[in-house]
């Protein structure tokens, strides 16, 4: 068996105009598992296909190949053929052959604790030592699925964002007794399928990402029981309000052009306003923003440069809308 | 004095090109005010301007004219030329000039209950009957600012979205006092700008954007406190996530797209999932899924046609991607 990390581990950048010689085993192939897929064959790679389900892998080329075309409909794959592909896709007859010569496995099965555990084993007894091995969970941390398998220091979270093959974030959730050099080498391959991993330095339940989506649901399932709005409305608060600015800015940045002085202007002024709105004041906004995220937001959007970047904001939300009226 | 209502109440879209005979007054006239001019100007209207601080109302026009021809070098103003403009913008010397002949007040003065009050009431004695006034608040329900003008029948919220020119999302939330043909006229009028109004049922502090926005910034502040990740990376979760999706579709909408069977499967899966998240289950998504959210999202995306919301939703996603690709 190869092993294209012939360091132990770590991608160079340099090394990405070779990837179409570096293979990735990919276990589990419903909707996530084809996305993966996408996502790496459109990067170049060889892809490993396997899933333990009688059929699912064969049926999941044609599926993989059907959104590749559509995809180059749209120009996104760069001119490639859809015959080059074909041949970077082995369909695999058990884990074993899936991960035989791959450098990274992604596991995308079933989201059931007791399938998952069983399912790690394998994996880990199959793959040679220091291969990524990466769930694509979206809620359970890899210390509850992980904790007892032998290799558990390769094995972490990467959580894709449905439709996985459309949306650039992955949430990367090292367990704590994942290897730190483990998961900057998953980062990097993350990256080199021009992803965005997001890090995550500690565990914790819905990771980032569907915590987000949750405070936000919560706060909108309860505007419908109290008959504040129509769902439609709701949505449109959304589609036709707050989601312009974070289609291309998160809400720290938002907030933080919202205020000439920045996210402590923002927070001194709407700090009251915001704790009246939901009758609690379980976190301090304020002492956040002292204990380092003031700090870090200037070191992305330093305040001197305040004029360009309200300028970037509005050109990007004009064409943005521009684009919407286009389309 | 001219009422462009002769009917009483009430524009038809068949009038709309007859908007430039027609004039709005826009009391205070600092960044908002000067968005709702854009705004009604780049839609057909005329306005008249008027901010109590001395020498704002004419800077104000200065700053009218720049944001007018940037919108014009993307193409958003439909070939009319700036000169078209200059002649549609009045400078009024008080607040009696400035709606002398409008048929629809909006002010955007200072965000303090006392300022609001005050000028409300001046806005009401100067204005002729059945002429809706409405306030840009962002925060203070009309029941607090205007229980107290005589004619507060007329008396209504209609807030935009930072930055209003551009964002076309605005929340109209009437008192219960508020006049329901006034609501309904003001709504209209929202639209004939090409603006979408969302109409709040019931006044709520916060209303609905901020309440949803403060909700996901309180969820945001606590992963920093916590460490859980960096404010960069909880951006990223949202500009190169889930705000994607919702620069078009919103929050409903997309977790009824979600799950096989609608909102009630993605309830029925995932209820459990974000109520351990956050330690607590005061609301049940799941009644509010029965009494009636589940019929609304049905109408809007019924089961039967989910094949094709969802090609929909991914060419919309793609040409979006392809969008933020090239810019």
């Amino acid at each position: 068996q190869t092993k294209y990390f012939s360091s132990g581990l770590g991608m160079s950048p340099k090394k990405r105009e070779n990837n179409q010689k570096k293979k990735v085993a990919l276990i589990g192939c419903g909707l996530i598992g084809q996305s993966w897929a996408i996502s790496f064959l459109s990067a170049g790679f060889e892809v490993s296909l396997f899933d333990p389900v009688e059929g699912v892998t064969v049926q999941s080329q044609e599926k993989i190949i059907v959104k590749l075309s559509d995809l180059q409909n749209y120009g996104l794959l760069k001119n490639k053929n859809i015959s080059d592909f074909l041949d970077k896709i082995h369909l695999a007859r058990d884990i074993s052959q899936a991960v035989e010569g791959s450098f990274y496995v992604q596991e995308s099965g079933p989201e059931d604790l007791d399938i998952k555990r069983e399912l790690t084993k394998k994996i880990d007894a199959a793959t040679p030592d220091n291969i990524p091995i990466a769930s694509s969970t979206s809620g359970i941390p890899a210390s509850m699925y992980a904790s007892e398998v032998k290799g558990k220091y390769r094995c972490l979270v990467a959580h894709p964002i449905n439709p996985p093959h459309l949306i650039p974030a992955v949430e990367i959730v090292p367990a704590p007794f994942t290897s730190e050099a483990i998961t900057q080498v998953v980062k990097k391959i993350i990256t080199s399928i021009d992803k965005e991993p997001l890090e995550l330095k500690k565990e914790i339940p819905g990771f980032v990402v569907n915590r987000l989506q949750g405070a936000l649901l919560s706060e909108a399932f309860k505007l419908v029981k109290d008959g504040i709005a129509s769902a439609e409305d709701i949505d449109k608060a959304i589609s036709e309000g707050l989601g312009l600015r974070w289609s291309f800015m998160g809400p720290f940045h938002t907030i933080h052009l919202n205020a000439p002085e920045g996210i402590a202007g923002y927070v001194k002024r709407y700090e009251k306003m915001y704790g009246e709105m939901f009758n609690k004041s379980d976190i301090e906004w304020s002492s956040v923003v002292k204990l380092g995220l003031e700090e870090e937001l200037l070191k992305l959007y330093h305040l001197s440069e305040r004029e360009k970047h309200e300028k970037e904001r509005d050109t990007k939300l004009t064409e943005l809308i521009l684009h919407k009226t286009k389309t």
